[in-house]
């Protein structure tokens, strides 16, 4: 029922300080989701606990070495583990080219087959991952090279039957409770029909996820962010650092948490800090002055997403009519 | 005067166990010369204390993914920290096409020289790095793809002036003790000359290493390992799995220690262990029923090779005639 986003690696570029090059795992129902794969992710997943078969699908952002060059690894150890079940790669045009000529990659030569969704620069938003529970969703970024970033989001499930409310008008076949329960009226043996909104209580809306790594505060960054239990966005710098920010198409602290805010985010995780931050609490700190929902990314940590939370607080504002 | 051999990674194909992915090192007059490049080994420098901008060559033995994978982000990493200097790589053939097609490590974009050496499968041997101290040669192995193994060794160094002796033979002049220290005869004012082996102690072997990775016992890994001072050499399995080391061009640790013995060297670091050994003792055991100078390769550790220790037994043994 729960979803968990486990950063792996929250450096920026060159890693320093126990910090680790860029990639964060999503977890659900014991299958993973990776976005971005740099150097070391495959020793990452043994830190983390988190199983390297388990994977269905790779995310890569954008073909900067710190975001990309874990994937070799993780393929060919993929390949090693005698995979043969499908993998999904999205990533920008190339990326199967590139595993063409590296030595050990070669799509060809793997024993699991990929489905590589490749999207080209200038691509406006695309669904690139369409689960029977979940739609990933990517849009371009604001960064000096083609970059994306994602959002993850389940379906809602259907509110919960109320028994009681059904019984009152007059239900009393299983068959019918379960019509109900499934979104669909039924139709009573003295002719009344029965709509589910009347038993129903309201619709459970699912978990939703945004990445956000490296790029300038963006308008399609806000949209990825669009109301989410939690937000990944970029902080590579401090706002002492605006113009670098600018100059090399990154955000300050400030800006991440300008977009949580606008987009109204849940709350904000922020990462990818350049090496000259020891301690990254003092970004956090910056972001906190304009969201205050808003933590530095720790490595390891597990950050849990609970639906049954939201639904709690749906079904106290809401009786069935 | 010393030369450190600091393993970076011992294990093979997969990471695991708290080991890591094929990397070593060997530091000299604080410059660093690296033998193969698995993933994480940027990483692997910040924890033992090495620094990347040291670095002034790397040889990679062959393009299995382990071996070779770490490479694009050290020279990213290198590239972002503005290294300038030269750097020479060494590698079979195709390397700089590979790094062509590599987003981040195309090497007319790198801000750094880069010397390619690249080999062709069948050469006989090498001399990949011609140094004023010392030479780096290659020879081919018996890997199931191509693969080569490399021998460090440095240039002997002129022995000892034994002034007493040079006085007894009558010679008084400052500079004529400079010739014969640098080795070259002098004639005195009563016509006598004197040969430097008068009054020399005996030439100063240097230190030599090989790093004979992935293969099966060879002639050409005994070549290398020639009377060296350390050997590394790879023992992916035990005795106990002498077909599948046969099978897959790698080496048991009694076969290892068997190329130590023959090619006399002076100590053994066995590594490139398969992940079905949690702790390589067993191998390390194994081999010394062979060759009892043998170690089980630990991760970080510094072995140090100081040529004094040879030039002391030499002395003890030799006085100027």
């Amino acid at each position: 029922m729960t979803t968990t986003i486990v950063p792996l690696g929250t450096a920026s570029a060159i890693p320093v300080h126990g910090r680790h090059l860029s990639a964060l795992a999503l977890e659900r129902k014991g299958r993973v989701w990776l976005f971005d794969c740099g150097e070391g992710t495959q020793y990452r997943f043994l830190e983390a606990g988190l199983k390297r078969s388990r994977i269905d699908g790779i995310f890569i952002s954008h073909f900067h070495g710190d975001h990309l060059y874990g994937l070799m690894g993780l393929m060919s150890t993929m390949a090693l583990l005698r995979r043969e079940e499908p993998l999904t790669l999205v990533a920008p045009q190339g990326l199967r080219q590139i595993m063409a000529v590296m030595p050990g990659t070669e799509p060809d030569l793997l024993p699991f087959p990929i489905e590589f969704v490749e999207l080209d620069e200038g691509f406006g938003h695309a669904t690139v991952v369409a689960h029977d529970e979940f739609t990933v969703t990517a849009r371009p970024l604001a960064h000096r090279t083609f970059a994306m970033g994602f959002r993850f989001e389940e379906h809602a499930r259907p509110g919960h039957l109320h028994p009681d409310a059904a019984r009152a008008l007059g239900v009393t076949d299983y068959a019918d409770f379960r019509r109900l329960k499934a979104g669909k009226p039924v139709t009573l043996g003295d002719g009344t029909t029965i709509a589910p909104s009347q038993v129903l209580g309201p619709e459970r809306p699912g978990i939703a996820f945004a990445y956000v790594p490296d790029t300038r505060p963006c308008a399609d960054g806000r949209r990825l962010a669009r109301g989410v239990d939690l937000l990944y966005h970029e902080a590579t710098f401090g706002e002492e650092l605006q113009q670098r920010a600018i100059d090399t198409g990154h955000s300050t602290a400030r800006e991440a948490a300008t977009v949580a805010r606008d987009a109204e985010a849940d709350r904000l995780l922020i990462g990818h800090f350049s090496a000259r931050y020891e301690d990254p609490t003092e970004l956090a700190e910056e972001a906190r002055t304009v969201f205050p929902n808003t933590e530095a990314a720790e490595e390891l940590n597990r950050y849990v997403l609970d639906p049954r939370e939201k639904w709690a607080a749906l079904e106290d504002e809401h009786e069935p009519s």
